[in-house]
């Protein structure tokens, strides 16, 4: 590092970053639980509770608490399909996150 | 989603992700000043905590206390320049992190 750095130059460098949104997706992901659940939503858009449950080995319950807030910040949608909800991930960075991580979707 | 979905071939899918490995970094990365200055050592590596505080306009003493636990796991390294200690960033999964979320290195 040489001795004539430019602190402001620096700061400018991270300040493209939006801190404050990636902290927020950050804090979510590092919860094991829920990053199952999100790859399992990545690898598979439009599962219901039970389906997710299922492939997941977590029960419905902690199902649906753990995608409270992602669904909350409008970055898991739920739609209904007949009589049932069915989730998708949408959060574009969500989404380039978990591929940053090895994530694949379904058939890849 | 079809019926005949496969939970086991799902789950194998979210099972080649190293959940635990990518928690504890999410979990490091929540932190906002953390953030930032992990941006600040991926932009400009071999920084000392004084140089580091200058730049991300943090107290020095916040500095040493928020990259002890990164150091702690051996994602940012100390050492010996002169009388100084300067720090690098050393974890690849960080680093590839911090590019996923638009960071750039000083010069680029």
């Amino acid at each position: 590092m040489q001795d004539d750095h430019d602190p402001a130059a620096a700061r400018r460098a991270y300040e493209t970053v939006d801190i404050d949104g990636w902290t927020e997706r950050f804090a979510l992901l590092s919860d094991p639980t829920r990053l199952r659940l999100l790859l399992c939503l990545h690898y598979m858009p439009g599962l219901n509770v039970g389906q997710i449950a299922n492939v997941t080995e977590v029960s419905p319950t902690v199902v649906s608490q753990s995608l409270r807030r992602p669904r909350g910040n409008g970055w898991v949608v739920s739609e209904k399909d007949g009589r049932e909800q069915i989730y998708r991930l949408t959060d574009e960075r969500l989404h380039a996150m978990l591929h940053a991580i090895g994530a694949r979707h379904a058939g890849e």
